[in-house]
């Protein structure tokens, strides 16, 4: 085996640093300098854990001292948020110049953690939201715990004032993690108010220019989605304007929707049912359904005929 | 930077300090107390590797000492119900009285592992249900080692014994590891016959109520959930009723179906098409299906036409 | 408790046993012989990181012995394909005999080092279908970094490799990795031409049989699967044959389509609609969409009724 690797190699070798040095140039040009997706997630994990201590790791770190954890996992982020800079500079030409990314780096780690006390009382106001919206839900601590939409609002909540920041790469390495821990991919673009509960949540897509009122709750597959062929006259991707839907307050929207469009707006107090397709907007307490369809049952004689239904007395126990 | 943190430190943390104590006050005040989601991950799939050797880990180990590893896991899990019952009854007065919390949870545990032998053997036909429901299985093994859908019943029968021993939390915090390893929410409340198979599974979300029979089969994206606007006269939740589908015996229901609400029977023998949204009950033998859409072409002329379908030999090759 | 447990013990041992080696027979036999699940992973994520330095770990690894560290993973890998070759004869008569076990494993091994120039040179063609396709992606590293469609394709240029040197369960294990990390369940067996993207993605399923086109665009939630009521005279499963759709080139799918049946064709060019369940071929060029729903409303009068959309000029602003 050994002797067929080394026959192989040189030519592997050639062709590999060939491809990868095309796909991340800068990282393998700059040694260590790219962060990986892995240290992104570590100081994540962190932060979350200085909010919520003992839901997510194995023992309550309340014993621990707070303002050195926090120092630390600052410390850790801007460094990060640091190197995400200079690699945006790397390949754009920087409008603000590369001499400014350790100093924005810095004022956008300072920003969030000036902005933790807000961001914990719109979580507290998620989290009831999650309490009470789920009859299934047992105590506050089950749904910080346990609940994937919750997980995935904290991790937006933080991911989103960094994105606010511009910080290049990170926000959306954190987003994506709450996406393959809960299958909820929130881009952190997204502006989502207080009091929003995704039950289940699987499969839900919230574009990055989507913006979202109070004490809306959306279920599993819901798609808040751009309608891909918004083109101009020449036939190019229109970038840089409202690709998603506006979704205002107290909308509920039920599983495996898919709304799209960025001037498609769901006006308060509308419900939205299961597996509806949409691309216009509705106005305030709107309710859209699709029809039911018929069923259709094979009779004794082999043939099919429809039958009216409810069945609701049609006396099958279980 | 750090300056900069040190400053912003003291009303962050009291900030903080107050924040988390109003959400996990117990784990808070508590110490330790309350065990983290890591913590009981581990224990689960310390489980399920001695229940499948060789499958999920590096290693097989089956060499190990099976009775050590089942009674070091086994004490562990006994540990954590026990903080798992103290926490429920210091947030609710607890009607049998705090002093019960160490022998429920003892006798949690032991239920489970008296039951273990019977849980591999309606396993088992879950297992000879993958297999023979899905022509690209290959062997027993692969579906053992690589089905997600037999990853999320494995660990649905052993946080089920749980939740009938009315353990809190625990069986919540496994079934959502599932979940988000999976795709597929189950409850650990749904009463679920042997012979179950799904497919693929991401999306599939089943409620806590919900009644499956023998030899049922679910593909991706199925919800079998509530209505959500089941209220009282005044307007309330109506909780501790039969919320979810009851589905019975060798029904198949394909990719993306959503079936709602307490009220609704899938009579046995069924078939559901894919993406159909179903909230009355259907009987036994009943198929019930979507309209399929008439294709759009635009011609030669730039006008939009209907066409005729299907085209099998429309002769388009690959 | 451990009274409890060790009264309970070896009847629970007994079943253990009897149950376990009725699953897992041959790993539990032949000691740590199979290969668990965490290994195969460990030597996918190693090669990846090869392959991508600086993107998925903590650190950038291009400073290290590009082929100390190729060559390490080589031999692993075939350690792992010799053992699955043997499980896989150990359970059938193995046509080639069980010398061959070995020599298949390295051909494997070899076939796959010998390709990866080739896959990195698809793969570059897969980055920039998604940086180009997606108009929120602001880099080519961010796109390597963050976009779980791309990682699963990643894993699938590579399993896809051992799946046609026919490699037992391995392939199987890499792909159901990215679709637990990702919510994309693509087969190993899946014929898919370059420039493939997957947008978002969770709940993609793309069966055994499927043959994708160049420069295809799919959507979270799209299911490429088998009906699966193709039965025989006799009413078995029939095995062997294209269950699964083709695409051609150019094809775009939009989020929560079912498309179903080794019979059916999607002609090059043309566009399916969110939610559209099909089950038979469409030409070049088509366009398939599900009407939409009517919108309901309740006046004033509390009675229901339709409004003639759309609204974009309702004015509710947010």
């Amino acid at each position: 085996m050994k002797r067929m690797i080394d026959k192989l190699l040189p030519d592997v070798i050639t062709a590999l640093n060939k491809s990868v040095s095309c796909v991340t140039q800068n990282s393998v040009r700059r040694g260590s300098a790219m962060v990986g997706q892995q240290a992104v997630v570590n100081v994540l994990e962190n932060l979350i854990s200085i909010l919520f201590p003992g839901c997510h790791l194995q023992h309550d770190s309340s014993g621990d001292d707070l303002s050195g954890a926090l120092e630390k996992m600052a410390i850790n982020l801007t460094d990060q948020c640091h190197k995400s800079f200079e690699h945006q500079c790397s390949i754009d030409i920087c409008p603000e110049g590369c001499d400014d990314c350790a100093e924005r780096a810095r004022e956008a780690v300072a920003t969030l953690v000036k902005a933790l006390p807000a961001i914990l009382s719109i979580l507290r106001k998620d989290f009831v939201a999650a309490y009470e919206g789920d009859p299934a839900a047992k105590s506050t601590l089950e749904v910080v715990m346990s609940y994937p939409g919750v997980y995935a609002v904290i991790v937006h909540r933080i991911a989103h004032c960094l994105y606010k920041s511009k910080v290049p790469l990170i926000p959306r390495v954190m987003s994506e993690h709450a996406h393959s821990k809960t299958g909820i991919d929130i881009h952190p673009g997204a502006a989502i108010g207080e009091g929003f509960f995704i039950d289940h949540g699987t499969g839900v897509v919230i574009g990055e220019t989507c913006v979202i009122g109070k004490n809306v709750k959306i279920y599993q597959g819901v798609t808040l989605g751009a309608i891909s062929f918004e083109k101009d006259a020449e036939g190019h991707l229109i970038k840089g304007i409202q690709r998603h839907p506006y979704v205002e307050d107290n909308v509920v929207i039920y599983a495996g929707a898919t709304i799209l469009g960025g001037a498609t707006k769901i006006g308060a107090n509308s419900e939205i049912g299961g597996n509806v397709w949409l691309t216009h907007s509705v106005p305030p307490g709107s309710k859209v359904y699709n029809q039911q369809p018929q069923p259709f049952i094979r009779a004794a004689d082999g043939m099919w005929k429809t039958v009216d239904g409810p069945w609701d007395d049609f006396g099958a126990g279980i």
